[in-house]
């Protein structure tokens, strides 16, 4: 440690610094506010997410090597809000002697979904039948040997359900490899489709020295490729499904030597097996419940695993937490709506990311924490829908 | 709302401002980032407790009328992290137009313990016997009616057990009124002693149009003069005597006026009264229970009123809150005692102020949340003693 040198912490305490300024950064803060450590982040801009809300901005391209590198300079661990900065920027910061965490070795997995299929495969850990496609012709006897649908994903740089699509037949295999908008030199990752009944997330935190603790599993719902509805615990898991999934998660973390927070995507498939869909090596969409819904929030034990400080508990506080995105719709002003959702429901529980609407942008998130699952749900709804717009009363 | 100028919120989104850059102005931050509002503090030097955690920092001192003019530019309300703002100063502020939240007059009960006590007396509040005392031989005479020994406070100036005397005797009231290191002009206020069985408060949050909820009422434990211990909701308390503390808590938050988080404290005397020992207009130590225990924190529903937002709930979110403060004590580190306290309580929740440590001093705080009161009691205890470093076990 070198904190005595960052004016921003007490004597002793340490400085983490986090590679991106999105909401996951910003959420941070929280918890490094509590816990007295010092959070520096590297923006593109003071107006981003996390930028408005630490002192210690530090603007800056994840991309760029010498901003990366100054941005280290007197932090005492670096991690990310995102998983995009190149691998080459990672290992120079390791070759230099900081503390990356995750480790350019881990996030490789998070990176490259080839890779990533590769070693959860070796692991042993469920995966949907796949293949790496070179040309249209091996895309289709995949799909032949499988069954349509199949899946194909660009190995590097989706998120979002960016960068995956769905193809029912040999010629939507031709379209779409030949397809003009995509940079040359992709690499075809293909997947069976999964009859899946419902989409999991088992989360867990890891630190260095390998304690790493299991999130509930939660149920999640996607639409049109982002995360909208989250509920702790997943409704209709036996306890052996459960435990299932958490020991797959708590695997993959080993397997992989993640440090922070893992988030490890499934599918729970009609004849309930689980199949692992995508890994995130950061704090999830799938955990911000957890602010309000946990002992210990993914943001905190995310923290603590890469300062290699005791986890805390990761257990449900409640019965129930359910949390639902807020998208941005028509209307540019998000702040009025409260005076309606924070009168209407006093138990509410807002979260607003500082990012001007646009449509079907991530604004924010609103959690309903109790021991009624319909009636979470309905009232997380109703505050996210009159937030986006959608209703008006 | 001016808030298109403000570069750290989202459009729409208002900026508050607190004056005094403590510990309080630090733990608004984290309900701050949560509602996507902007805070802005007026801090004496970038080291000081908020100063670290907030980007939008004015340097300034809070008795400079010029300092606090320019600093409250831009802001949509301006607030408080103390009570020590000249009345001078928020009058200029109220009369430039600026929203004061709480007023000048309100204020006013918070700065002066004998205006606080002529109103609270004129509000048929529950006060111990008090006068103002301009001679030695007006206390005497009081000494002689209510029975020794008996209380003086100055009127203005105290916080933290500073500026409260127990007197015997006659020859002690003659040693403190002709004391040379008290400035002179000083007003004394005497109350007579009340014999408690312990201490209590009663925090309400009240905005600008009267709505106004209570927090549970805590049981306060005293030591030196500061707050070290509170237990949420007070144990031994019957529902009649709670709802009558509350009931006195949001009558006086009425009869001032007051907007904002109000803390009364009170004593529960041998015969089962209550009677209002003290009042803070602003976030207190005994609320801070309510960031790890309660459904909206104090510091949460603070900034929902001096906004005139609709304000939370304030339940326990669990059966019992333990808050024990964490007083600095010979070793300078508190990171290092991390690997203890959080090895040893997964549960527990750690809250530092980025202070240096000093004998005495509050550097944090710790909470226990559950439902077994003992067990809480014994686990913040031993986090906080062996932060302190009263304990090496």
């Amino acid at each position: 440690m070198t904190s005595n040198d960052h004016a921003h912490v007490a004597p002793g305490f340490p400085t983490v610094g986090v590679i991106g300024g999105g909401q996951l950064a910003r959420m941070m803060q929280q918890p490094a506010i509590a816990l007295g450590v010092g959070l520096r982040v590297l923006a593109t801009s003071m107006q981003e997410s996390a930028a408005q809300v630490v002192r210690d901005v530090r603007l800056g391209r994840h991309d760029s090597l010498d901003d990366v590198m100054a941005f280290a300079a007197g932090c005492d661990v670096v991690t990310f809000d995102h998983e995009h900065v190149p691998v080459e920027v990672l290992h120079a910061l390791e070759a230099a002697g900081f503390a990356v965490r995750p480790s350019s070795s881990a996030l490789a997995h998070a990176q490259d979904k080839v890779v990533m299929r590769e070693a959860l495969t070796a692991a042993g850990m469920p995966c949907p039948q796949w293949a790496v496609a070179e040309s249209v012709s091996d895309a289709v006897a995949f799909g032949d040997l499988v069954g349509w649908p199949i899946v194909a994903k660009t190995s590097r740089g989706g998120y979002d359900g960016r960068g995956v699509w769905v193809l029912a037949d040999t010629a939507s295999v031709h379209e779409l490899f030949t397809s003009t908008e995509l940079s040359t030199g992709v690499r075809w990752l293909i997947e069976e489709r999964v009859d899946f009944v419902c989409e999991l997330s088992a989360q867990v935190a890891r630190s260095p020295h390998g304690q790493a603790v299991a999130y509930p599993v939660v149920r999640t719902v996607q639409t049109d490729g982002i995360c909208t509805e989250v509920v702790a615990p997943a409704p209709g898991l036996t306890d052996e499904q459960a435990v299932e999934a958490q020991v797959v998660a708590l695997t993959v973390a080993g397997a992989l030597d993640v440090v922070g927070m893992l988030a490890v995507e499934m599918f729970q498939t009609r004849d309930g097996r689980i199949v692992i869909n995508e890994l995130a090596m950061r704090p999830h969409n799938s955990g911000h419940w957890s602010i309000d819904g946990a002992v210990t929030s993914q943001f905190e034990n995310h923290l603590r695993a890469v300062l290699d400080l005791p986890l805390g508990d990761p257990s449900l506080a409640a019965p129930y937490a359910v949390m639902v995105n807020v998208l941005g719709g028509d209307k540019p002003d998000m702040y009025h709506p409260y005076l309606h959702t924070m009168a209407r429901d006093p138990k509410i529980r807002v979260h607003m990311y500082g990012k001007e609407v646009r449509p079907g942008r991530k604004n924010g998130h609103v959690t309903a924490v109790g021991d009624d699952l319909n009636d979470l749900l309905t009232r997380a709804h109703h505050a996210a829908d009159y937030f986006t717009g959608v209703i008006d009363e």
